[in-house]
């Protein structure tokens, strides 16, 4: 939501144990996923803590943690945002929005690089996952690039993904 | 951030003309623009209209209403939401975070259907854009989809796009 200092807002439903977490710790992680960890991703998110405490392990997770952090992050994914909770109590009663300041962040360099992505240069493994509805989600796609002088420069990857 | 009553947040700088007409009128509107409008995208985002006035005329933007509606939606898009702002004056001055009810709903059926996207049937054209930055966009991929019987059934699209 801001760039200086980065700052991103979550929703995060009371019913979850991921809630009772973040508020405890007053930390919470955000991670990119990958069609690699499709599964994974499906089963992290359709299940509760709550119903089924050994969730994680059910779904194949294996956490790590990064020096000076104490946030569990999921191994495997492409990148990680570690954000501290800007208390905003109204916020996260009436509509269960949570604002977060970034204070960590990781990348994997097989698929981002010098501070840009490369999913185009990447096994398709790496592809990022974006989450439809039951069950279907959409992997990201191929790169399309504007010159700021208005002209078209560059369309790579796929052929059919070009300007008609 | 919400299913019911659907429910968004959205990021508006105190800079932009955006920001006054939204609070003037109490009304946003959220479109998804996709390759066909790869240009246009990039030059109503990075253009002013409060140094370039007829942004709208010089970036082609051809605007139309829906009946019961004021507010100006942009033709060519995919889909189109339009949000009552719900006055939240501490988020809006702090954060520049607005929070809006979806008051109304549309889609194109080339490739929106059955409450679903259908963008791996549509022509590519319509494949949604996703911004990065410096004018690099990525475009969305190729469908993924999982059993809740936790097994991958399904991988359409692109043959580079299946598990390893």
């Amino acid at each position: 939501m801001d760039f200086s200092p980065p700052k991103v807002t979550l929703v995060i439903d009371k019913m979850t144990k991921t809630r009772e977490l973040v508020e405890k710790s007053g930390y919470f992680a955000l991670q990119v996923p990958n069609l690699d960890q499709l599964q994974m991703t499906f089963d992290v998110g359709t299940q509760s803590k709550v119903f089924t405490p050994d969730k994680l392990d059910k779904a194949n997770v294996d956490l790590f943690r990064i020096d000076g952090h104490d946030s569990p992050l999921v191994a495997g994914c492409s990148a990680w945002l570690i954000c501290q909770v800007i208390p905003e109590p109204h916020n996260q009663q009436t509509y269960d929005l949570f604002i977060g300041e970034v204070v960590g962040a990781w990348a994997d360099t097989r698929v981002f690089k010098d501070g840009h992505w490369e999913f185009e240069k990447a096994d398709p493994k790496w592809r990022s996952l974006h989450y439809v509805a039951g069950g279907h989600f959409y992997t990201i796609g191929e790169p399309a690039v504007v010159e700021t002088r208005r002209r078209v420069i560059a369309m790579s990857g796929s052929n059919d993904l070009r300007l008609p």
